[in-house]
């Protein structure tokens, strides 16, 4: 018999995702699912998944054992939010108000508003209130089943403050139940100093601020906004590059609010995933493809910016890219912490499936974070991350209704 | 001194809502706001709303009243929910899943889905179980600040089975807080065994249901889905003006995948509401201005259904028609119990702002339902409804963020 501290019980569907990663085509929708499954863990990691027949005849477990009643629900991995801006001080809830009666960015820019506020309040802030503001934004990820999240600098635009909201990421990571992966994005904008000196603040970037986060090993990823009027292709590539010297690997904001050249520069560079990509075309998408490249798509960030469009989701998998998605979560624009709510804008906005955009919050999501091995499916071995839903799996993109039933992590019950 | 026995207590701002009803025009968004304020009520009815200062010197409250601390919230009238089809038996939610995967209605139907699977589960339904079904759907809206809400039958589509879906309304009006008002749908669709006796099943609805209906006093207004492939526009005008003959008030379900008819049997009739409306012009825009019916509009229906399209909310703001928002909560493609999510949906598809959205979902929407009176406004004498947002009013449409602090029916906290 395989000992076992916790196990959910008889679901109707367990939707393992198991299989290679990430995965593109065809394969974007395959969940792996069993009917009238069990998922077993002992001390935090998988010891079975299968049918419930074989479960109750090869898993024990003791009278302290959690046991979950799976029937009538639906077990999934715990969701991976590939792109967030989580850290950040201030408040600018009250731009949207102003977005909505029509007020343009720049307006609001100009009225004080927009990042260069963030970034203030950002600089303003000690690490303790940076991360006490974190909390509970991270609190409501994981109610929604987030599981694991990326988490980006990119607010402080000076080496202090680039460093000090890494090691807010880095705290935060230790202390609460997401696993958090930390993306330096000292190029998510020109500081107001720097706007006639570009090529100064580059270079600050690359030799100031990335020796720093290397130093103290805070990150893992390096990204950069690649757009008309941020960073071009060219200073991206160079950023991407440099950070690659310094053990930081590439990913990048790319063509969200025009074909700027985003993607190019993420195939050229190999990054691991190129996001938002909203006017992406068919020549670049194969060239994506080719490299293997993730396409992280960010659809609540399309909806509430009123762009009017979403990226061409069916056109990435027709042309073999792996598609992802994350929240976008941010101070801005980004207003929701639900990765279940990014699934349904998939689903019902972009046209994907409900097993493509469970593909693309799970395993995909995890490779774009070079985190197959330990997250995005339920595997034998790995951590028991998951979320049960009371209903179907398409229950999921019902936003609003109460469906998440439990979010486990590490084998414990966290939401 | 008044005396009151729950005080919302300096509330940055609260958002009365108060004013005519419904209103159109520029003054769809007048939400008539007041900064730094309290609400108290006594007995369930508010005794005072207004600026915080004035509350001190004229509100007095025992030690047992309810003080609910406001700081950083903001008040809103508790929304009214006018459009959903809450009571019904049955599970269709897979078909979600068929439908994600590119299966069509008819072929979902086919396969003994859609409506007609809902009629007979329904059918076979006792009248508890019907009340049980719904008891957590509403429970669920109640949550997300619904605290009036309308629901229609429509899935029994026989005498008795219609009667036994307002009976269920009926019950679930007495035994939870929130207000119900009930709607006779006879005419949502044909019976199976009528579709190739149409003017029989007419005559059915309007010479047997509605009688039986009446006799009870089970319903209050008269829906009817004209579309094409349902009711026809002369159809459902004589459905509705026998509704009238027996008491019932009109409303519609108008245009919704075609501008074939619906808005236009709306201003002939003078329904009170006229429902979905996506395919409405202007010229019958006008002729809803001028009778003053509501336009209850239903995003969430549009987008779950992929429509690609959602009713021109701000062609019928400029001509002068009254907007409403709704749920349109039903077992098909109606996937949400959240007024909030509608809103969000209202701003972010429709081009409404915060403002008119919040207009839209609580004073509009009662006066589609000729509750005005007693629903819909934070004033004076009236219930106090109301829903205490942890944020600024923008909050509201965060999907997913937990923003909802409070649900106040009757001057009781209820969620």
């Amino acid at each position: 018999m395989i000992a076992a501290d916790i196990v959910i019980d008889r679901a109707d569907l367990v939707a393992t995702c198991a299989g290679s990663a990430p995965r593109a085509g065809a394969a974007q929708g395959a969940i792996a699912a069993i009917p009238q499954a069990s998922v077993a863990a002992a001390g935090g990691r998988i010891v079975f998944v299968g049918p419930a027949e074989v479960c109750r005849r090869q898993v024990s477990f003791g009278p302290d054992a959690t046991v979950i009643d799976g029937r009538g629900r639906t077990v999934v991995p715990g969701f991976v939010d590939p792109h967030t801006h989580l850290v950040f001080a201030g408040d600018r809830r009250d731009e949207l108000h102003r977005r909505l009666a029509g007020a343009t960015y720049a307006e609001i820019a100009a009225e004080g508003g927009g990042i260069v506020k963030t970034v203030a309040a950002t600089r303003a802030a000690t690490l303790e209130e940076l991360v006490a503001a974190a909390r509970p934004r991270l609190a409501s990820m994981l109610a929604h089943g987030t599981t694991t999240a990326e988490v980006k600098s990119g607010y402080g635009l000076d080496v202090e403050s680039e460093v000090k909201m890494l090691r807010a990421i880095r705290q935060l990571a230790g202390d609460q139940p997401v696993t958090l992966a930390a993306t330096f994005m000292g190029a998510h904008e020109y500081p107001v100093d720097h706007r006639d000196r570009r090529a100064a603040y580059v270079e600050l970037v690359t030799r100031e601020m990335m020796p720093a986060v290397a130093r103290e090993g805070l990150a893992e990823w390096c990204d950069v906004f690649c757009e008309q009027g941020v960073f071009t292709p060219e200073e991206s590539k160079t950023i991407l590059l440099a950070g690659r010297a310094h053990g930081l690997k590439p990913r990048i904001h790319a063509d969200e609010l025009a074909l700027s050249g985003g993607s190019a520069v993420a195939a050229d560079v190999g990054a691991r995933s190129a996001d938002h990509l909203i006017f992406v075309d068919e020549v670049h998408a194969d060239r994506l493809a080719e490299r293997g490249v993730v396409a992280t798509l960010l659809p609540a960030a399309a909806f509430f910016l009123k762009l009017g469009r979403f990226a061409p989701a069916r056109m990435l998998i027709r042309r073999g890219v792996p598609v992802a998605l994350a929240t976008d979560l941010n101070p801005g624009g980004g207003l929701t912490p639900s990765m279940p709510f990014v699934m349904a804008l998939a689903c019902f906005g972009m046209h994907m499936t409900i097993e493509e955009a469970l593909v693309a919050s799970t395993i995909n999501a995890a490779a774009s974070l070079d985190l197959q091995a330990v997250a995005g499916s339920l595997e034998v071995g790995k951590p028991l991350d998951a979320v049960i839903v009371n209903g179907p799996l398409s229950a999921l993109v019902h936003v609003g209704a109460r469906v998440i039933g439990a979010v486990i992590k590490q084998g414990c019950v966290v939401a």
